[in-house]
């Protein structure tokens, strides 16, 4: 089963506006046909209503280079943990088991499956002044237990995963989902990334959908990102890497939709692939 | 390794005053020694604290038996998913992390790891009348997945269990931590289940620790109950249960001290076992 279709990484974004029952039903059926997939998923959004909540409302720290991420002190981490790991990663885990799928939910802290580098420091502008912050749990993912994900998918659980990653040091740290996903794409050689968001795919002119760009060539990224917005010139970025480091195909789509899963595998999004 | 020392169940209590550290120092010790675990934590008390920051205070609720459960409504289950599943099973799992040993923290959800029943109405006596509750997502465990549990442990990974469970339906539900433990160690026919609390065993004048019982023969357990307390009679019940289905010895032990598992193995706290 795993050779008909080859291996399918999926991430969920964490926007709110996500159509889940859709996303969980078409990750359920193209399951059920026999694809060998892993699942990624977000939570920011929520991750910020819950922090609110709890009276330690998001905070987000600007690099001297302009890169804004969320500052990440101990008790964030926790909070985070609550709501991705607990909240989030266990909703999907039912809603795919009440669909028959024997899912298995997994941070990248349990088995090391994400590990990578913590910052020791994170320089940030704070009021106009540099300001160098060392209590802070963000790090990249740099290395993916492979053999974990092998051992549970040759099982036939489909792996449900979400940060935080565990640094060398094992601490739990906050890393970016897409980059996770990527990560993990080019460790299984898989055939397709497919990163869910609350946008259509790469917009020619943000945010007039009618001008999608439906493909980029990985050789010729760089001409595409003037277009790119925010957080989408990274995502592009980290695209074209996983297709030059061996994951066949990338494809940014709409997670809104209906059936957005096999509307993105038909070709609907952006698609960043080695030969345009 | 396994035949070396047989398996051993650790149920680590939700309690907020046990000693988190010496545990998990003695379980890695163990570990590193070639024991092979399985631990199953709580977290009642922490649950409690974060569902009054929530605007969701826990609510208890009184059986026409006198039995008191939480009342487990859909919110209340999520906030009971942060805590345990997110927030206290990755503290667990990066803290075994970091003292060497490869922690997987997994709930009852994931690759339906605690099967069991959700009871469809709860009995409850609310100010002195009969109610029937509909929607509370409580519930037994009935079947453990062993192949999970044994395929991680094969492949030299902890595996770190939290409630919920999940329903023949599929639903998420709040089980009984104790019991889930007690079905762990007798589907794995473990040597030792040992549970960790904020006593040091059962006591026959409670609250006086120096009348610590110290062996109870599983036949003759229910001489025992009438000086149970509490909770600690459904415990202690459920000890001679498991003895009954094949474990080889129950151990309540004192998780607040120094040692605590090794101390315990040794012979303090409170040991049900086939022969007294």
């Amino acid at each position: 089963m795993a050779e008909k279709h080859g291996t399918l990484v999926i991430k969920i974004g964490g926007g709110r506006d996500l159509n889940h029952d859709a996303i969980a039903r078409d990750i359920a059926d193209l399951w059920h046909e026999g694809y060998r997939m892993v699942v990624v998923h977000g939570g920011a959004e929520t991750t910020n209503i819950i922090a609110e909540q709890l009276g330690h409302p998001p905070q987000f720290i600007t690099s001297p280079s302009g890169h804004v991420s969320r500052r990440t002190d101990r008790k964030t981490l926790e909070i985070f943990e609550m709501v991705y790991c607990g909240l989030l990663n266990k909703s999907w885990v039912e809603r795919f088991q009440a669909l028959g799928v024997n899912a298995v939910g997994l941070s990248g802290v349990d088995g090391r499956l994400w590990e990578g580098k913590r910052k020791k420091t994170v320089r940030a502008i704070i009021d106009g002044r540099k300001v160098l912050i060392r209590d802070d749990y963000t790090g990249t993912v740099e290395k993916v237990n492979v053999p974990l994900l092998t051992a549970l998918l040759d099982l036939g659980y489909l792996p449900v995963l979400t940060p935080p990653a565990i640094s060398y040091e094992s601490e739990a740290i906050n890393v970016d989902g897409d980059r996770a996903a990527a990560q993990t794409a080019i460790a299984l050689a898989a055939d397709t990334l497919l990163i869910l968001t609350s946008v259509p795919g790469l917009l020619r002119d943000f945010p007039d959908e009618s001008t999608l760009i439906r493909r980029i060539p990985a050789a010729q990224v760089e001409e595409y990102l003037p277009v790119a917005q925010g957080r989408m010139k990274k995502k592009v970025l980290g695209a074209a890497e996983a297709v030059q480091a061996g994951v066949g195909r990338v494809i940014f789509a709409d997670g809104r939709v209906e059936q957005p899963v096999r509307r993105a595998l038909a070709g609907e999004g952006t698609v960043i692939e080695r030969r345009g």
